[in-house]
């Protein structure tokens, strides 16, 4: 199997040695991926921007690897955006407090005081993405976000707004009834419910944010997915946690599934749906939402060959537990 | 504060070397406790009980403590039900595969093939313990329990019926349909929803089966509990498991509160309801339930004077967790 161009639209890659150790994952297997701004403090200017894609390019050791980066959602003026416009892909909004490092996100969703920045990005085509949950129960997180993706769809209908690592039935149907509403889902949450995570023993290498749902919930996810449906794209949310951070007595929120992400997504698709329409989530919708420009063609060959996912990736400075640990899988990329 | 013959009426102190660990922690806080059957092979003769029995008691180090003995539910006949009648608290019925060490537990709830079992049981007084779990999603395991709870009670009106552990509205309603329906009530239950679980990092130390619900869930079980209500029971579900087991990649189900029981019910009760609602709850109500007698009164005084619960406890075998590691409780038992 070949895939062309395969985009991750929602990436972690952490800093530092934690860089090092998992950038060349994606670099590797991707030609493209939007890099999450969410480090400690939050990036926020094009200085730290600029160096930070300088340090992600070094670790990636793979000059056909774009990251294409973002600022951490806060209030920002039309002149700096104009002249961020070129630097960026688009600008990720965290609500307070619901994940990791987003301390410095928005508290208010008034549409008064965000429509300043909102309106610019409108303008200049710089698109919005969201983690979309509250601070509700954390089953309530996310469907109760769908009222504030109406307003800002509603109210700023020039806007580009994507719903990240969505994971309901209503962000799935929401998606249908906004035509500037679109959506990222990961590989894991095409695999695995709350039953999962805290059903049988407790999996602290599933336990993310937002938190896996009901089997309807991932079943309207896979519908969506398996059926190439145009406003979805994949962003795989993969972001690693040192081991000792994750089998703890209070685990961080985190699934790394960078290692895995084609050969788990070339037997699903085969299984569920087609190459087709696999190519079409993993690289062409996106293309054609963002009017995404890929310079130099990557085509990952992909070959029917069992492996075993390692246990652990590590360093001298970190242990990371991927996704799928220890599992068998059936494809492999050909390098 | 006085408490008297305080009542732990579900119990786990497993065996062997963790038995030796946390069994005086029980003993020296209670009366008596009934003392969960589910060992490896669970204990389904009167022979095992006996000896499992002993060993409790050699572990308590404390004679004034009664282990209510409960044996594992299967089809028994009535000739060994007879005999064992004396020897027994009640019969615990766990469905197969609902939680720890419950693989030989019942597959089907078939009335015809219970029924010559629970007809004995009904005609001796012997009451059914039922860890009330389907093996559904994760958070309906309980309510979706509830129908073979009105099955069991329409079809033996005249066997005493306690729903272990309840964690959901739906139970705490049911309750009150069924006059032959009794409940028990953890200290955990009282304290935490899934959002203390898994709404912000993940806590393996509060990992449990039933998983800990809703707001709205506590809220109900809050209720009953602190009005006083006749047919609930304080029953800790105390389950020890040893740390490395809990913070791993595939965490056991079980909350070790023995230790910190009394105090945190006074704090509880203090700031909620009353004294006398608490000596209902953690006594009174289950001697009138299950007709128990005590033989010499235990006393136990409390006192208002802080202190911190350990991070763990630990001796050259085990190493355990306890429920509140490192929290400032207001009340200390005098011993």
């Amino acid at each position: 199997m070949k895939l062309k161009n395969p985009l991750d639209m929602h990436l972690h890659l952490r800093d530092d040695k934690m860089l090092q150790l998992i950038a060349p994952f994606s670099a590797k297997n991707f030609s493209a991926a939007v890099i999450m701004p969410n480090l400690v403090p939050p990036i926020c200017d094009l200085k730290s921007l600029k160096a930070y894609k300088n340090r992600i390019l070094h670790a990636c050791k793979d000059e056909s690897f774009n990251p294409l980066m973002t600022l951490f959602f806060k209030s920002y003026d039309e002149k700096f955006l104009e002249e961020a416009k070129d630097e960026i892909f688009g600008i990720k909004l965290y609500p307070a407090g619901v994940t990791t490092n987003s301390s410095k996100g928005v508290v208010s969703f008034d549409i008064e005081s965000l429509k300043p920045t909102l309106k610019a990005m409108s303008a200049l085509g710089i698109p919005l993405l969201v983690h979309g949950e509250t601070n509700d129960f954390v089953m309530d997180r996310e469907s109760n976000f769908a009222k504030i993706y109406e307003k800002l769809a509603r109210h700023f209908p020039e806007l580009k707004i994507v719903m990240e690592h969505i994971t309901t039935t209503t962000l799935c149907k929401l998606l249908k009834d906004y035509e500037n509403l679109y959506a990222t889902i990961t590989l894991h949450h095409l695999m695995i419910t709350l039953d999962d995570v805290i059903g049988g023993k407790m999996h602290p290498h599933l336990f993310c944010k937002p938190i896996a749902k009901r089997y309807e919930d991932k079943q309207a996810l896979c519908e969506l997915t398996f059926s190439g449906y145009d406003k979805v794209m994949f962003g795989s949310d993969s972001a690693p946690h040192p081991k000792n951070d994750k089998e703890c007595c209070g685990c961080a929120a985190g699934v790394f599934s960078a290692s895995v992400i084609l050969p788990v997504l070339a037997e699903l698709f085969e299984k569920n749906s087609s190459q087709e329409n696999l190519q079409k989530f993993l690289s062409a919708n996106a293309c054609k939402i963002h009017n995404l420009k890929i310079e130099k063609d990557k085509i990952l060959v992909l070959e029917k060959k069992e492996w075993q996912v390692p246990y652990l990736y590590e360093d001298a400075y970190n242990q990371v537990v991927p996704y799928m640990a220890g599992k068998t899988l059936k494809f492999q990329v050909r390098y």
